[in-house]
């Protein structure tokens, strides 16, 4: 049985002061009914990936509050693992289709985190770490500041080649036309951008995003020919605490789930085409290029400074929607964003931003500072 | 392939104020690990079942906090649903084992209330309703209060009649030393209780509980002798407003699931033994009885009122653990203290409220007012 990605759904990302996460839920939706041809009640589950709601509004119940939203009264629920929310709803949806217990599934990731002041969302934010870090005055900024000053000690990297991966994600957001940001910055706009958490500044960092995706997945015998087929899904764990761990320039549940992943689609790594990694911030996709194995370990931040995975460049290409860092990162969101965009590249309808024959593309989700991490592989069906 | 329970554990449930989230969780899991023989390191995901953590504390990235309060650094995860959220997370946790993507699951219920004012924990329960509800002023209590009026309206059940599950519970949550409260109660006491929303008095109405239960789900093709397997699994959704559903005096979500459920389980109503049913409100339990096909729609109430499901009676034994009312109901643990309870039952493990030769049992989990329902059948393996 062969999982297929029946259809696609995104809301445009960014500071949607219009929306909240109801009509963003039901915009992405109602694009990937109608790329799926099929109508809401065709859906046997509804699996919803957020993080915020319950810190921003009164809302719980998240899965029937999404669902009661899309006049879906069918089976509901919540998976939650912080910014790997997206990304462990899509492996919890194909466990129900292997399983049998459903032959189609809906799965929204969706986060609405502008109508918080950004003091707030930072605190937030703050959740997806732990209570020692918090109480330490740690912010997520600054968690991931200690993460890449201690991979330019290690390493030797230059601030300069610390910039390459948003610049690269600047770049491809600019043909984004969905992208929080649509505009190319420059390694000098990041070093003389406000310091947030030394060594880290604004423009090392993503975006507090609106907005939302959908897809329909469906188990099948006989896939669609030129469909897009899910071929590999891993998941890994760390503990919740930097301080608990043995790197903290390397992300152990990036590599556990690279390594099921891969696995499990049978595929090699040379043959993946395109990737949607998970640039928080530009040392996270530093540390996910090393971790997914493309680059030796400390060499992630001088190979992007060379153009690799730029649009253009041979080889594996990188975050062509913008990643995290330009196309944004509404956290629940963020997991089903990346298949999507992969789905897209696949199916040659990237428009500006396509990626040449693409055939195999992975998504790589992380939820925290790495405590959860989440690997799709998806392929072509031939 | 059969899903066999290795292992479970529970705390006791009350207000435990020397507890915090991640104590209970490692009580109720050291409990199951030495049930199932085996070692945290054995288990290839843990579930967690929690409503109100990122309400009550600052706390996301629910599942990753759990494990690492656990030393586990396997995959984790949330699944949420409001007080169904146990019930869900052990629906997933299947989901996982029939998949093959998973050999043993942990499945832990947690919730930590009592921390917080009972003002602000009732805010955060409305949580689990629609914002509609919220804005309008309602409270759970008072959400429950009109189907307990309409259902009394419609089928003319007296007040006395309305108070038999509370007795009944505070029953045989005297012979559970487990539970919240192990003292009965009378009508007298339940008719002269506060009034909390009208026409719901405060011994209608579940308490606010801290605890956690755990159970260790595992595929076999071979199940032990003697051992409880997970038979059938359903879900049910339905609109999150009252106002939008078609009755207030009958969960549709408790039909759909209890069908799928006792469909997949292949055997009948009349052979199930004992039942762990969700009764946050004395006209939840009575609702419960109609919707799962125990009595007919209007005369739940009578009958609860004759001693129906009451230990010592003929036929099927209802809530020996004392139910949500007076077990208690931490809400993230009830869906899987029900599916505990029940495997103790079937292995003839409840001492004073143990139900004789128990083959068959089913346990009933709700989220909110029923937008949300899973239903477990359970049997011993011959």
């Amino acid at each position: 049985m062969k999982i297929e990605i029946k259809g696609v759904g995104i809301t445009p990302f960014g500071e949607l002061w219009e929306e909240d996460e109801l009509s963003l839920a039901r915009l992405a939706v109602s694009q990937a009914l109608a790329d799926a041809q099929c109508e809401i009640g065709d859906i046997d589950v509804l699996i919803v990936g957020n993080m915020l709601l319950p810190h921003t509004s009164q809302q719980s119940h998240i899965g029937a509050h999404i669902a009661s939203g899309l006049g879906f009264f069918g089976q509901a629920l919540l998976v939650e693992g912080a910014c790997a929310s997206g990304g462990l709803a899509i492996r919890q949806a194909l466990s129900l289709l292997h399983a049998k217990m459903a032959h189609r599934v809906l799965v929204v990731g969706v986060e609405k985190m502008s109508d918080s002041q950004p003091s707030e969302t930072t605190a937030f934010l703050m959740g997806a770490s732990s209570e020692g870090e918090r109480l330490a005055g740690a912010t997520f900024p600054g968690l991931y500041g200690m993460m890449h000053r201690k991979y330019q000690d290690l390493y030797g990297a230059s601030d300069e080649e610390m910039c390459a991966s948003s610049i690269k994600n600047h770049f491809h957001g600019s043909l984004n036309p969905k992208a929080h940001f649509q505009t190319e910055i420059t390694t000098e706009q990041i070093l003389t951008s406000a310091m947030i958490a030394d060594p880290l500044r604004l423009l090392h960092c993503s975006p507090i995003s609106d907005g939302a995706a959908a897809i329909i997945l469906e188990a099948t015998t006989r896939p669609t020919k030129g469909s897009v087929l899910m071929m590999g899904s891993g998941q890994g764990g760390d503990d919740l605490s930097l301080i608990r761990r043995k790197s903290i320039t390397s992300l152990s549940a990036t590599k556990k789930a690279f390594k099921q992943a891969l696995l499990e689609s049978d595929i090699k790594l040379s043959q993946i085409d395109v990737v949607e990694l998970h640039d928080c911030f530009s040392i996270a996709e530093i540390m996910a290029i090393e971790d997914l194995g493309f680059v030796e370990a400390g060499k992630g931040a001088h190979a992007l400074s060379q153009g690799f995975g730029r649009l253009g460049t041979k080889g594996v290409i990188l975050n062509t929607s913008g990643g995290l860092k330009a196309c944004g990162h509404p956290v629940g969101a963020t997991g089903v964003k990346q298949v999507v965009e992969i789905a897209q590249q696949l199916l040659g309808r990237s428009g500006k931003r396509q990626v040449a024959k693409a055939t195999f593309g992975l998504a790589h989700n992380v939820g925290g500072t790495g405590a959860t991490a989440v690997v799709h592989v998806m392929g072509r069906s031939e």
